[in-house]
């Protein structure tokens, strides 16, 4: 392997970039959790968070990688031989569903392009068709990391509500949450379900769940087996009081500083960059799209990600190989493409602690790249990111 | 709060003091968890993993604290229904069996005296009486972090051999893995429970299982449901291949340097450092319990454990208030007695990353503590551990 | 050599202990010193340091080891064939008055006992003597670090002021500052030498001189050759306006959040802990001489050094064996016996960042280092520190 | 201000990036550094810093800025009175030149453009003129920082010889040293000068002399009063015993790792990633210069630096607006034109911890930033950047 000097270009789309705020945060000694200097950390780290989620309902913390939340929301609400709906989007909504599976309940799709995106309509018909409403559950990805789809939440909100369904909302914010909106309160999500390492800019090993008063008083029914996610543990009313065993103490740390860089930036800040960022990255991918060149995944205008772009290369292209001449000759790290995409697409994240510079430099190596991984491509790219950020 | 200046003396029995090494190591950016780099230091923490763990079978790490792990033993090889078999420990076996009793598997304790350890003979006795075998297994907690007693999990062994019962034997090792020994293969146990925290020097936020090949054999009819801790879906034949998730890669890299720092010190030169440390704290609590003072909470001097002594205050006196004194005027911070023990102990934590000057401060913070908080005392602890160093 | 585990209590007077928050306020990137950021910072850290000096009139700071601000305060203020009084204080009165004569300067020593401290008087009578004001400046070491002995700043100005004489005061209080009182104005001093990596907590690299109206118009007639320490380059008015080349940013990161700490815990508490931690050390060592055991180099109980406790080991034993026990033992650091000293006298940083626990297990380590080196010692110090800090 | 989000891309000309690895080198205690641990850090350094002097001469290092090595240089070898001669390079030859005024020193310029660079037959000339020899020595900026020419020192070091003449080389390789190819010794540089935070990748705060045999000789009977920089209170035979005072052990610790980095890449490893970048970055400067846009500064091809590029922008425009620009919109930090050129030119520096993707997320930032400020420019100085990368 060559000797890589200056800083890597993390382009991944998660874990992310962690801000040197963040991680001279984190590089301090443990404390005692039990006592007042933690939970007056703990304290800012809950408002901070549900700031975030835009809630005022409830939020719960765990030591575990995102797919902890997963399962936490799930064996939470539901119960063996549950039936919930699964709005098809790519690798994580199967991922999702396997898990799901494992718990005993059943799973029932709703088939989407995963070019495209979910189609309301077509939630709202399933549920309509639930006229015992035996659905318990929607599990929604909003935006689905493996390709660059932002899903739309709040419209599939009003496709429940449409169909006077009685379903609990699950909504996955992973990889969207802290980049661009997302609405709990406002857009009845019962369960959100978010991680660390992503647009909160910390390592992995931390994930949370916004949940609403609904999700709470289903969770007292629920009969599935828990102990390490179980909400009745946690929390001390509507406030989560212990962690399951020792609390994530360095995590928590980091939190607390990311979340007063998100304050001082303003969550809408935040918002403005990311879609800052998109945008030319996207700009950027339509010119080399030109004459059949690598295209955008994400087929639907309406439905872009802000925090990452999977970009699908032509035929008889390989993805990865650009991917490793990026690596092994400018430092700099792209995603791959996931299960079925795998060689086909490349994903550049754009989320979390990142600027102009940043993004240009990846573009500049991806356009580069493009050639020296001999897949034909439009010109001027990074052109046309270039003129994107100077008008935005 | 008075301002502190100078180094807080922590002295938790967990977590506990991290290495500069460790947070040097972990202050660095993340990384594609799928790429080779990550593979590399993956597979340099699993191998000195097994060499701390003593186990030539098969190491899987969690993204979650040491009850993760706890959860993770019991779901992947019990079924709801099992019976299971608890030696009473102290407030660590009874938080696991209440863990396990969430999973609708049924316990059965062996009671004990916390202060004088659980008896091999009561637990063959009861393992003889159970003809059908129908107790699925027997979970031991080695070192009892809320009482300082070290559990013989060599002679439970013996005990379940005598009674030729084919249970699986599990053990808690979370505060006593990387302090004193512990050897998972000779001693036969199935599945090793450990935490990140403690004599692994990290931050919390991972936890380990060392599984025999008889617990992955007994986890394929297991039918507890499971996911984020299910064995199945995290190995490859008998190797970790994926994390439920994203890979808590920040505590790799510092897991990597403390298991170096480890293999520099060597084992025996780690536990015969804890041994010396904790024999001077239990000579320094010797001379306090002359004329009824503080005493040792363990009355079996066979059990005494290297990384944690409990110490009772008199009848009358309240260790919380020795605590206090400690925090505030010294910036020394003491372990609380935990659940009923609240109160009447405190406890010194003398694991991980620890010297004799550490503990001498420690120690003499706590012998002026009990002075200013009004606690009666034999003179002289300071001086008996000054001897027993000396003499180490 | 032994691998060494837990942290090293580094108790040498100089470089000493570096908060946490310093270390972290010093890990960032560089940046432009010609910029708005930079600037701000060191505004707010010329401010501190004034506050620190006690001081109104003027600030400079240099890259430069602290011998830097002894040369510049000498070839501002001196010209070629100046005479300067050096009261005799100890190795650094010596290693001062050595970098003067390099300078073509004359140096006038006051004789003095290493051991009782510099007599004002005698300063007086020489300056008196001085009928024709021939003598330039005296040149006052405030702390000695190789002694442990604290001289008499305040008196000195007395004794100058009662000779009617006008040489300007220039005083060494590099291992003083920020550690016990010292006040530049009230105290007539005109240059005030002074360190980053004593006191102010920060790695050894940057220092200081407070320069009074009277030494700046003395350096506009100095004629010795200078131009990286010199005043004029480096002063826009009354404030400093750049530094000689690069201006040493990190250092200035650093030096911002020690004096913040500084602020937070006031200076008269840092004095006050200062106070505490160097009669403890000081009471141990008393008990220790008895019997002609080891005993304080300072025999001036007025101007015992609350930063730097000298021990003096009877004849026949060796101070730098029991340093070497401590050392590899104990993984304790102190200062060694500067020039004549050596092997005769160890010496005991209590200056910085520490605290009471700190201290204790240092003086631990040296009492138990006693007997492991066969220096006979009397008994009882660690008690009798004990007693004075619980006493404080 | 806004709150910038993502790093700063820091292309000052000095400071530079420093890596993490050598923060992270630095992130740690003081040590005692009379003892072993700081003695073989130090002869670590000193044997890497004549590797990348390519010196086997004499090597010292000093807590100072650039300017102290400067110093250092001229008052070991000069005396009152003396002339040295000084070709014309820029700012960095007027302030030199300034400093060795102040030492009494007479200065004879030999005049050059700026942009063009010294040229040898001037110096030989000259040199041969001094039939006496009374020209004591010659002071050459290797590579001009603020102009962004490469001097040609080997060629000096020919007219040097040409004209038989016995003056001493000295040589300030300060933006020059890791950054592209000096050699001391075949060179016959007598003195050569470094600093901390070029190439070296360090914080600002240490300087370095190379010192020849001769120049070594020499400093025996110069006769400038000197203590601080003084060579033979340094050293001990060739090697360098002691610092002026306490050594700048932190800055010490990034060096070791520093240098470690540039044995892992080589040295021409180095060299060839500086002339690719900084031949990616004169592309683009060349294709803004169509039809009168911002040009190099540097009109000699044979003379362009691979450290810094200068970057003149057309009358009527303001550097300083387009260095505004880049900063506030997209955290980018150019250098600015010193002295002369302020405001005339830009200075994108390259030198150090750098990479492709690094410059490119500058140069987009910069040619953004022409459009920004309103600078005209030829187009596609980014995709000539990236013609020039791709074919490197």
């Amino acid at each position: 392997m060559p000797v890589q000097r200056g800083r890597m270009f993390f382009m991944n789309p998660g874990p992310t970039n962690i801000p040197d705020r963040v991680l001279r945060a984190m590089h301090r000694p443990a404390l005692d959790f039990a006592q007042k200097e933690f939970k007056a950390i703990a304290e800012e780290c809950f408002v901070g968070l549900k700031k975030v989620f835009k809630t005022e309902q409830i939020m719960l913390a765990y030591a575990a990688s995102g797919h902890g939340a997963w399962e936490s929301a799930v064996v939470n609400v539901c119960s063996a031989g549950d039936i919930v709906l699964v709005p098809e989007t790519g690798h994580f909504s199967s991922s999702w569903t396997q898990m799901v599976e494992h718990y005993g309940i059943k799973v029932e799709m709703v088939p989407a392009d995963w070019r495209r995106g979910v189609d309301p309509a077509a939630v709202e018909a399933r549920l309509k068709a639930d006229v015992n409403h035996e659905i318990r559950a929607v599990l929604q990805v909003h935006n689905e990391t493996s390709t660059g789809v932002a899903h739309p939440v709040a419209a599939i909100r009003k496709a429940i509500d449409a169909a006077g369904h009685p379903a609990l909302y699950l909504v996955d914010t992973i990889s969207s949450l802290g980049s661009f909106d997302f609405r709990m309160d406002e857009w009845g999500v019962d369960v959100a379900v978010g991680g660390s390492q992503k647009g909160l800019m910390l390592p992995p090993g931390m994930c949370f769940t916004g949940v609403s008063r609904k999700a709470l008083a289903a969770s007292q029914s629920a009969t599935l087996p828990r102990e390490y996610w179980d909400w009745r543990r946690m929390l001390d009313g509507e406030r989560q009081a212990r962690f399951a065993g020792t609390a994530p103490v360095h995590l928590m740390f980091g939190l607390q500083e990311s979340l007063r860089m998100i304050e001082e930036e303003t969550l809408d800040g935040v918002f403005a960059r990311h879609a800052r960022l998109g945008a030319a990255a996207r700009a950027c991918v339509k010119a080399w799209s030109a004459g059949g060149g690598p295209e955008l995944f994400c087929t639907n205008p309406d439905l872009v990600s802000d925090s990452v772009t999977a970009v699908q290369v032509p035929d008889g292209s390989d993805a990865n190989k650009l991917r490793e001449v990026c690596a092994e000759r400018f430092n700099v790290s792209f995603g791959g493409g996931l299960s079925r995409l795998n060689g086909k697409v490349f994903r550049i994240g754009h989320m979390g602690d990142l600027n102009e510079p940043m993004l240009m430099g990846a573009l500049t190596a991806a356009e580069m790249g493009l050639d020296l991984a001999g897949i034909p491509h439009g010109k001027g790219g990074v052109e046309a990111a270039m003129a994107s950020l100077k008008a935005a």
